[in-house]
C-alpha cells in the first residue's frame, strides 16, 4: 500500500469525504515526508508544521466540507498570505506580512485547501534561483520561477501547489521536475495579491502530479466545474507543433518529438503537423520588450530605493526596461494582439497543440533555473498550456510535452493533456 | 496676482525650473490652503505637514529635476505608498502599512513630484462613501470613488491628484467637482499596487483643473512625450454622441447637449452626430455581471474573513457576485471584447466623443456618491475619457461633458478635451 502522501488530490478527496482519512492524518504524512526530504530538497521559505496541524485540527472539526477539503496545498512566496510572512524571494521583503490573503489562496481555503507552507520563489519570480534543487537529483536545478512548489509536489510533499508564470515558471519546472503544470489562459485564476512583475503576463497557475489533480484544483478555485476531466474522453485531434524555437531542443527533445507523434497515433490520436503563422517567429522577442518595460515599473519602487538590494540579472532587466520606449512597447502589444486572433487558426483541425515544454533535462547547476525558450510565446499569448511529463532523458531525469489549447479553452486542453498522460503512462 | 496654491500644474513647472518658486514655498502654500479648508472639505485621509516639508525642502536640495519636480500630488487612499498608511477606506486596513509605493506613486516621486499625502476613498473604492463634501457646496457630494482626489484639486488644495476608476470614480468626481478627471485607456498607468476590485477594469487617471496639466502628469508618469498638448492644435472632429444612457440625463445635462454641438461647431470643430450600435446598449448590464464577479474574487479574504466589517451595499455586491455563473461572465467578456473592436469603427469620422460625463449636478447630500450610469460602458471598453468641465447648473454646480477616445489613442483624446476646455472657457 502506498503511503498517504503518494497519493494525488483526486485520490484522496474521496477518502477524505468519506472520513477514511482525516485531516490530521494527512497533514502528518505530508509533514513527515517534509521532514525527511526537505534537507535536500529545501522546498521551503516558511512553513510551521505545529500551524500545519493546527489548520488540520480545524478541518477535521469543521462542518462544512468544500471540494478541496483537507487536501495540503502549497503557496509560491509572491503570493500574499495573512497567516505567514511573503518575501518575494527578496531581502527587501525579509519579513514582510501581508494584511490579507490573495483572492487565489483564500479560494482555497475557502474550498476547504491547507494551505500548508510558503514554497521557494526565485527573486520576484525572475530569474537569481533560491536554493531549491531538483528532487531527481539535488545537483540540477529544479527550474524556476515557482521552484519550491514544483520540488515539493514532485517529491510527494504536498499534492497541490500554487504557481505563477510570466515567461516559462509554471511549464519548465513542472518539466525538470516531472510534473504537471497548468498555466490557465489569462486571467482564469486572480492574480490580484500576487507579486506583479508583468500586468499583461503574470498568470496564476497550479502544480499537481497528474493533469486530473491539476483540473481539480483549478475547478474549485475558479468554480468552473467545466474544468473537470470528463469521465468519457474521445481520443483527440493533436497538433504536433515544433515552433519557432525548435533549434533551441536537445537531442532528448528532438528524439522525443520524432517518436511521440507515433506513440499518440498508435493510441488513436489524430495527428497532424501544424506550422504556426511566420509573424509568431517575432513573439519570443517581443516577449522581452514587453515584459521587460513592465517589471521596469512594476519594480519602481524597488528600483527607486533598493537598487543596492536588487541581484543580478534582475537589476539590468530593469535598466534595460527603462531603455524600452512606448512607441516600441505599443508596437510589440499590437503584433501580439493580432497573433492572439491568429492561434485560433492555427489550431483550426485540432484539440490542443502539443510543443516541447523546455529544451532538455533540467540543467547541472544551481546557479541557473534554465531556459524558458519554449514557454515564453505562449504566455504572452495568453494560451492554456499543460506540461505532461513523458519519460525520462539519458541522465534519467524527466522529459515532458506542454499542451498548448485555445485562448479561454482551458477545459479542452486539461482534457487532452490527461489523455496524453494516460496515454504515456501506458508506454513507460 | 493670484496664490501659489491657485496656479495649476503646467504654470508651475517653469516657475520651479527657474527657482522662482521653491518647492518649500509651494508646499506651504498648498498647506495652508488645506489648513483652511479641510475642516469642511475632508479631502484627506492621511497628512502630515512637517512630513511634506521635509520632503520639500529634500526637492529644493536635490540636483535632478524631473518634469514634475516639487509638484504636490494628492494619492488616493487604495495606493499603496511606503510612508503613509493605506487603508482603503476600509477599518479592517485600519493602520496599513505597505512595504512598498505603488509603481504609479513611484514614477511620480522618480519624476520628482512631492507625494503631499492620501486622499479619502469610498470602502474599497465602491459605493459606501467616505466623509468628503463638494467645495463648491459642503452639503452635496463630491462624486465618488476618488472623493478626496476630486475635491482637494478642486478646492486648490493641490494641483494633482491619483484617482483610479472602475466604474465611474474618476469621471464622475471629476465632474461634480468641476475640474479635469482623465482615465486613460486600460493598462497606460499602472495599476499594480493599487487595491484591486476588478482586474479587467481598474484604471489608474489623473485629476487636475486643466486638460494640459493631467497631460503634463500623465505624459511624466507613463514617460510618453506624446500625450502633451501640442502648442499648434487644429479644430478637432467631434461626433457627439447622446449613448443609450440618456434617458439618466436630468434637465440640465439635456439643455447642455441641446447646445454645446453649436458652440463646438461655432468654434471651429467639425461636429456629426454618432449612435453607437445596438450591441452596445448591453454594456451597461454586462459591466455589473463582470465587476461582481470579479470584485467577488478580489476581496475574497475579506469576505471570508471579515464579512461583519464590510457596508452595504458592498456586502450585497459580493453576494451577487457569488451568484454570476463563469458562463455568465465568460459571455459578457465575449461581447465587450467585440464591442472594442467596433469602437474603433463608430469613432470613424472624429477625433472622439463628446457624451455626457455625468446625469446632472451633484446630487445633495452625502449618503451617495452619485450615479456612474455614463460612465460604466467606457471603463469597460478601455477608451480614454477625459472630463472636461462646461458651466454650471441650475443650483450653481459645475457641469461637464466627458471626451472618449480609440483605445489606446489617448493622446488624440486629450487634444480634443484642450481644444474643447479652451473653446468653453471663452463662453463662461
Amino acid at each position: 500500500m502506498r503511503a498517504l502522501y503518494e497519493l494525488g488530490a483526486a485520490e484522496l478527496a474521496p477518502m477524505l469525504e468519506r472520513r477514511e482519512v482525516s485531516a490530521e492524518q494527512l497533514a502528518r504524512a505530508c509533514l513527515e515526508r517534509i521532514a525527511e526530504r526537505e534537507p535536500v530538497v529545501h522546498a521551503f521559505a516558511h512553513m510551521d508544521p505545529e500551524r500545519a496541524l493546527a489548520g488540520a485540527r480545524a478541518l477535521d472539526r469543521a462542518a462544512a466540507r468544500g471540494p478541496l477539503h483537507a487536501l495540503p496545498v502549497g503557496v509560491k512566496d509572491i503570493i500574499d498570505t495573512f497567516d505567514y510572512p511573503t518575501e518575494h524571494g527578496s531581502p527587501i521583503y525579509a519579513g514582510n506580512r501581508p494584511a490579507a490573503d490573495a483572492p487565489c489562496v483564500a479560494l482555497a481555503r475557502a474550498a476547504g485547501a491547507l494551505a500548508l507552507g510558503k514554497t521557494v520563489t526565485t527573486e520576484f519570480a525572475t530569474f537569481p534561483p533560491g536554493p531549491t534543487t531538483n528532487p531527481h537529483n539535488p545537483a540540477h536545478t529544479p527550474g524556476g520561477s515557482s521552484s519550491g512548489s514544483a520540488a515539493a509536489v514532485a517529491d510527494r510533499m504536498l499534492p497541490l501547489a500554487f504557481g505563477t508564470q510570466t515567461g516559462g515558471s509554471i511549464i519548465r519546472p513542472a518539466a525538470f521536475c516531472g510534473i504537471v503544470g497548468y498555466k490557465p489562459s489569462f486571467g482564469l485564476l486572480p492574480r490580484v495579491g500576487v507579486k506583479a512583475i508583468s500586468d499583461s503576463l503574470d498568470t496564476v497557475g497550479v502544480f499537481a502530479r497528474s493533469v486530473e489533480d491539476a483540473a481539480l484544483f483549478a475547478a474549485a478555485l475558479s468554480r468552473r466545474e467545466a474544468l473537470r476531466i470528463p469521465r468519457e474522453l474521445r481520443a483527440p485531434r493533436v497538433g504536433l507543433c515544433l515552433t519557432p524555437q525548435w533549434p533551441a531542443a536537445q537531442p532528448e527533445t528532438q528524439k522525443l518529438f520524432e517518436d511521440i507523434g507515433g506513440h499518440l497515433a498508435r493510441s488513436g490520436a489524430r495527428v497532424t503537423r501544424v506550422a504556426l503563422p511566420p509573424e509568431f517567429d517575432a513573439l519570443a522577442d517581443l516577449h522581452a520588450t514587453i515584459w521587460d518595460f513592465e517589471i521596469a515599473r512594476c519594480l519602481a519602487d524597488e528600483h527607486l530605493r533598493h537598487r543596492d538590494r536588487l541581484r543580478e540579472p534582475l537589476r539590468g532587466q530593469l535598466a534595460r526596461g527603462w531603455a524600452v520606449s512606448a512607441d516600441a512597447y505599443d508596437a510589440a502589444q499590437r503584433t501580439v494582439r493580432s497573433c492572439r486572433h491568429k492561434l485560433a487558426d492555427a489550431l483550426r483541425d485540432c484539440d490542443a497543440l502539443v510543443v516541447p515544454a523546455a529544451p532538455g533535462e533540467a540543467p547541472a547547476g544551481l546557479g541557473s533555473t534554465g531556459d524558458s525558450v519554449f514557454n515564453r510565446m505562449w504566455t504572452l499569448l495568453h494560451a492554456p498550456c499543460v506540461c505532461v511529463p513523458v519519460g525520462r532523458g539519458p541522465l534519467g531525469l524527466p522529459l515532458a510535452v506542454q499542451v498548448v489549447g485555445r485562448i479561454g479553452e482551458d477545459a479542452r486542453a486539461l482534457a487532452c493533456a490527461h489523455w496524453i498522460q494516460l496515454s504515456e503512462a501506458r508506454r513507460f
